[in-house]
């Protein structure tokens, strides 16, 4: 079918690209747009019209989800491409829509070079990925995938109490439950790696092997608020001294573990939080993330260690579990694929993990799943300084559309 | 004039503590009675009722101080007793009132003893010692001190936006600058020692040397706010695991300057204080309290070079003087005397240091003072379950009387 290689036009990519940032874009050329705000209205409206004039169907399903088909030649479960438009408060204009746009890029460069596939491609916008507006992150496609109940989605509210249910209908794209994406030959997400990976090592495109599992734990440690000018340091149990040391012995033991082991203390509120009083109680929230179920094992082990610990000042220590979440594995053929296709335009390319959530988590439940992630410039996201230059953008898209050839064989 | 020793009444002197408690009683027996409040009017109503039942004179200045003097043989500069009435939120029925009471009962025990002094005795109730409701806290007594500039107190505000001038005149305790007082023989606070030595060590009588000095810091350590799940450990500009080798460092060299040292990192604020997001910033406090300026000068040099230090994980930091003050002693000759009452008496006693601040600071810039501590249970204070046992108040009385009458001569 095919001699020479056919590849996506860059500076149609770039053009759309910055034509569905203008929806949301902040002062600083990032973008606000949240779920189901006007913005994320607009850019879906403008997505919906751009697939129409490709000759595309649209559908909507119950959770806002949006897919625009392609036919082929024959009546297969289609190929899906997608990531979703949505995007933090002041985020990038590269997370998420890159994927959208991408597909939809693909799609016009199958058109302009007369290639009828023999199974439909699908171009799908996730609603909500996010969960800035609306918790949890992923929503639809956690229904999609049955880990998030519907009606409990659709009563989640935003800061000004309005449901995701009413916002849904207010922006006009609450659609059927019979339309919800149930099959698929593949599923296909571009992405930003929102990491420094990729951009510390040179290397234009990601092979994402699996979306790590990780563990979070509450860690409350309880002391005495007493005055910080009465009480000699000898009589104290300071909570926050007892944190100091805690936080130095669970470092020591999470660094010895395995060196692609990632953890972060995020969040730490202390009481009561005034310079003249003894800290009595610190609670800290410690995440881990690794691919391997064994060390996210041994980190809870270190975890739950700790209210023995033997530097606690005479502080009490509690652990609580507050979620986890199992390492999810992409299908191996289509990762091999994106790797031969990578290959093959001679990109250079890496295997590697996500070690941040994506709606192909769950997708990858029902569909094959595969993801291709490009450099973000210093890792950075979720911040309107996110950038990925439009060559990695040209090629992701390039990776995208020569592994979608390859499915069709 | 006194050949057996003439002792206070520890009945009289309970009860009266707890008539003084009402006002403002908790339900878990603490006292809320913040200054200038309904309870604080209350209070100072009653106060000055006791004291003119017993041919006390009444003063209030224009800070709403009051002075209640028994007249004495000769005209001299009177013998100040006193502390102040005003608690914080939920605090204990002893912190303060302890002071101003037993001045009371120093002068019904010599009116019912027929001892006519030769110096008049004030009993003095300073506003706003505590700052719970009107910051600074010693509001009052640094107005009087020159510490504090009386126009700017006025237009403190509460939460509710009242100012300390209105409230002052609303409860009818504004008076005149004349009644200020100005001079004294002497100035003695029996106050609850806040801290837990004295009722570790089982000692009933704190004699105490000075209010020590004092220095806080602002400490921020800025990083970078990376994807808790995307970036390597060693890519990583983590401010919190920075600032947990700050405090380490800071600590170990802190605890080796000098035992009677006391730190406290009482205040911590995280940014963006997500569980997911590598923590970019940490701002917290550092203070620290010795009588010795020489050990505070070493601290302050500690802290400042922080900037220096070799762990700080690839983050900046900058350290920011909040406040400090000198380090106040009290008269020798005072001390000696409330020593040689103490052991007259036949109580234990120790020489101590107050880590906390007391009006008495600032009342010794310009009359000769001292302080006299009594046992704090657990060393709580502000707090509901603060306690000192009547046992342990009666003490603390008979060495004021007898420190009183030891003046007289």
């Amino acid at each position: 079918m095919k001699q020479q290689k056919v590849l996506i036009n860059g500076n149609r990519l770039k053009d759309t690209l910055e034509k569905f940032a203008d929806f949301g874009r902040t002062i600083n050329n990032g973008v606000t747009r949240l779920a189901l705000s006007e913005e994320d209205r607009l850019v879906r409206d403008y997505f919906c019209s751009s697939c129409e004039e490709l000759g595309m169907s649209i559908k909507v399903d119950d959770m806002g989800n949006i897919y625009a088909t392609l036919e082929g030649m024959e009546n297969n479960p289609p190929i899906v491409i997608g990531s979703h438009m949505d995007s933090v408060k002041k985020g990038g204009r590269f997370d998420g829509v890159l994927g959208v746009v991408a597909g939809l890029e693909v799609v016009r460069t199958l058109i302009e070079n007369e290639i009828k596939t023999r199974k439909p491609i699908t171009v799908v916008n996730f609603t909500n990925e996010e969960g800035a507006r609306f918790e949890p992150a992923l929503m639809a496609s956690g229904v999609l995938s049955g880990k998030f109940e519907k009606t409990k989605m659709l009563q989640q509210t935003d800061v000004d109490g309005i449901t995701f249910g009413d916002a849904l209908q207010s922006i006009g794209y609450a659609g059927e439950q019979e339309m919800r994406l149930q099959e698929g030959t593949a599923f296909l997400e571009l992405h930003i790696e929102q990491g420094p990976v990729l951009d510390q090592e040179g290397v234009a495109i990601g092979v994402v092997e699996c979306v790590v599992g990780m563990v979070c734990y509450d860690i409350e440690i309880t002391g005495e608020s007493d005055h910080a000018g009465t009480t000699p340091m000898d009589m104290r149990k300071d909570a926050l001294f007892a944190t100091n040391n805690i936080i130095t012995e669970v470092r020591q033991k999470l660094s010895a573990l395995d060196k692609e082991l990632v953890y972060t203390i995020g969040r730490m509120n202390i009481f009561p939080n005034i310079p003249t009083v003894i800290p009595n109680k610190i609670v800290f929230s410690l995440e881990a993330r690794h691919k391997n179920p064994g060390v996210i094992k041994k980190v809870e082990e270190i975890i739950q260690g700790l209210t023995h610990s033997n530097v606690k000042e005479g502080c009490e220590i509690k652990t609580t579990k507050l979620w986890d979440r199992d390492t999810v594995w992409f299908d191996r053929d289509i990762c091999n694929l994106v790797e031969q296709s990578s290959k093959s335009l001679g990109y250079s390319y890496k295997r590697m993990v996500s070690g941040a959530g994506h709606d192909a988590q769950f997708v990858a439940s029902f569909i094959p799943t595969a993801m291709i992630f490009v450099p973000s410039v210093n890792g950075k996201s979720h911040d309107e300084d996110e950038l990925t230059s439009w060559e990695d953008c040209e090629k992701g898209a390039n990776v995208l559309l020569e592994t979608v050839l390859a499915l069709q064989t």
